[in-house]
């Protein structure tokens, strides 16, 4: 996919940074994963590995101090690691076993990083634990909105998980407009741009939750996000025969097409929203506000971080 | 149940209050909803006149300026509507139909109450269109940052019902941690907290913002309402053949006893959660700050109000 992506998506029209702290932010997120017992078989451990985590930390939140760029880059060590653990036994296909997983950790998330009481759900396995240990971090660094704000988040993830579920389970694709709302939820990006926000002070938060056309701005991020994430990895899970849930499938199942037909669909798609994007960003900046420019910049290291990271990672290889 | 109810839950220990503008609500909120095609048959009519939609957010919300009233009972209405549309013709026992309703609702939420492009999600029919009009009112008469908070509590409400309807198409029962953590989410009682909110100027929720022990503390008001609602409903659910999304059932079953013993356990653990939060409520209220006390007094009428309601309400008998 890498050839195609490279060829038809819209390369993103910002600069390509990363950060100088990846190389040592990098082993200790694998210490951290392997310490907490997240790292469960060699054949997870390759794939962490291969997807580097902390490279997409350092590209898509360059500015980071190192220590907030391990928060970030053990949320996606997290993510990479609950989303194997889903595919590798069926956990993901299967509702009915997700679900109490689901609800465990949606418990943890209410202990919001506090003192976790002996027997609670966040002594319920290591992926519990480290969800903690990533909300108690949240909970020492900033400010308790944005705890909270990462925990809301991250629960629409986990119910976003149960819809994929139910779908698997019964074969179905949903239709369009389904998709690219569910999709907002299932990628783990909203609370990654949470802990992004984290790093540089909490401004994007700010900036959010009093303007309204910026949460607008950090919808389409997030679309851009994760479209080229489902160009990127689609030959993967493709080869691998997993689901529907991806763009390219959906888009061709429901246009009647070939999945061929879907690609450049998709990478339409994608260099639409990248457009409408643009165009909405430039409204935002017509402004002047220095504290928005920091705002945009924070979403456009993502869109562009995101998609080098896919061009090299070893994950959709 | 109501007998049983009133021997077995400890009363809130708070004053009963009623709104004076209950009577001048009610027959609004029920023309907002016919307007708007919500009463869709004479037997929604009839059950949302028992429900009374306006007395329990005169209840709840004894305070409020008819207005803001109006738009808790108005939120009450939509989700009484939506709760027997669900019902009635098995759309909340089939994941796959329900699917597509809860994505588009989604989409409305994203629109944040902002105008509705021609063919948009708001105009996919009455539920969807009344959502709209919800999230534009809210958007008027409060801060961004409130507008936010409700659609994420909306969104968590409506991603709840999928996994509801994941466990009755397959007769499942969930355990009982795993229903008291989605409980949370089902009753759509988070997002008529910060109605209430914002009828009081957004004040409860700054403090949840700021402390995390207010958090916690509307956690446990959200617990004693919704279980205090499974109660009082019990009766009327088993008898209409609904499935085990009640406290009473989940408790029962995982306990291997008759639903008998559920109801008893059931009040228990309402008493035990009405201890604990009294006893969280007075720590917070140690510090003697004016507006966490105003903040207590609002989850307060909340938890005496519901139960005042529930004793009476036709939505039970």
């Amino acid at each position: 996919m890498r050839a195609f992506a490279l060829a038809s998506l819209t390369r993103p029209p910002f600069p390509e940074r990363v950060s100088a702290h990846v190389g040592q932010v990098g082993p200790e997120s694998t210490r951290w994963a392997t310490e907490l017992g997240l790292v469960g078989s060699p054949a997870t451990a390759r794939r962490l590995d291969r997807a580097n985590a902390a490279e997409l930390a350092g590209r898509t939140c360059p500015d980071a101090r190192p220590e907030q760029l391990r928060l970030l880059a053990d949320l996606f060590t997290w993510l990479f690691t609950f989303d194997d653990r889903c595919d590798d036994d069926g956990l993901g296909d299967d509702p009915a076993r997700l679900a109490p997983v689901v609800g465990q950790l949606l418990d943890v998330l209410d202990l919001r990083g506090g003192p976790a009481p002996p027997g609670s759900a966040a002594a319920a396995g290591p992926t519990a634990a480290a969800l903690h240990d990533l909300c108690r971090r949240v909970r020492a660094h900033g400010p308790p909105r944005l705890l909270l704000r990462f925990a809301a988040q991250m629960r629409d993830y986990l119910l976003a998980l149960l819809w994929e579920a139910a779908n698997r389970e019964r074969d179905r694709v949903p239709a369009v407009a389904e998709y690219l709302q569910m999709r907002r939820h299932t990628g783990g990006v909203r609370p990654s741009f949470t802990l992004t926000d984290l790093a540089y002070g909490g401004l994007a938060e700010a900036i959010c939750q009093a303007d309204l056309d910026a949460s607008h701005l950090d919808d389409l991020a997030t679309d851009l996000v994760c479209w080229c994430n489902d160009v990127f990895s689609y030959a993967k899970e493709r080869r691998q025969g997993r689901d529907g849930h991806n763009l390219i499938v959906v888009l061709a199942r429901e246009a009647g097409r070939e999945e061929r037909a879907g690609l450049l669909d998709a990478a339409h798609r994608f260099n639409a929203g990248l457009r409408a994007y643009l165009r909405l960003e430039s409204e935002l900046l017509a402004g002047g506000d220095p504290d928005t420019l920091r705002f945009v910049n924070a979403r456009r290291a993502w869109i562009r971080g995101s998609y080098d990271w896919s061009l090299g990672a070893g994950r959709y290889h």
